[in-house]
């Protein structure tokens, strides 16, 4: 019954790209753990660019530079 | 001050059935540990469905096969 | 199929305790929200209460003064 | 590589707001352990008052009535 | 530069299983969404079978019983 | 009443520093949104090194390797 959290920026991921995310996440657990599918979570919180920073700076702020 | 943070899937809930969650959490804290009620912090995430996965499939999948 | 996690801090909360949170919480999103209490699944973090802060300082500092 | 998550209610924090949270969470980091900026992360998530409570009550609730 | 939370009972995953789940997680993000692997962060959190619960019961207390 | 979780890897941070990191936390929230540091809860988790991954890699399988 493992539970996981994914957070990625909100990108336009698509519903079927979510759907391989949480295909993947719960076939990983089962391969490495022997978890049972049945009752595995996986929750995907997409997060707007200026609320995700990394090194010091928002997403949006680095994609303006190129970075 | 315990924290409680409760994940549902984005279903319509009320302002009023969140009011119930987050009285009825503080008070389980308050009855079962003797926990302060006022600084007792609930948040509820709504989840959209197709962001919610069980059983290697998400809720919005699932739903379609009457599951 | 509700996900709760509930954050106290470390004090020797008992299994009978910890089972009547598990218990309270689940009910608690069947008797609102009417979700299927098979799928809830709870998870309590216990803190150390170095690490957890409240009003600018830890719960230690806190005791320690008598707040 | 800290990771840091902030959550606030949703009051219309600016981006230039956040990008200061952004940058004082990973100085703090930095300032405090030695932590490297480069792989720090911090997410932001706003929340509804709606949806987070504080002493047994919403946000909203306890905006009404003035507290 | 997404971020994976696992969550798992403790149960003696070892070492090499962790690392396999980080190294499946980071690349299931590389081959879904072509996120970059140098900054994908995964975080496991074992958590006692006390402090776990589904359908309204503990893992401990749902092992004692076989389920 | 700004929520704060701060993930570090457990490296022997003592009491002090996190001491500063709460402090540091709650006054940054009041600096920058000007949020009542009486209601700021800061959580610390410390991770193992063996739980932690980036890059595909464990921390401590890449300070073996000198990253």
């Amino acid at each position: 019954m493992p539970f996981v959290n994914i957070r990625i920026t909100r990108d336009g991921a698509t519903a079927e790209q979510k759907a391989a995310l949480i295909q993947g996440a719960t076939q990983l657990l089962v391969d490495v753990l022997g978890k049972n599918p049945k009752t595995t979570v996986v929750i995907i919180d997409e997060v707007d660019t200026d609320n995700w920073g990394i090194g010091g700076e928002s997403v949006t702020a680095r994609r303006k530079q190129g970075i």
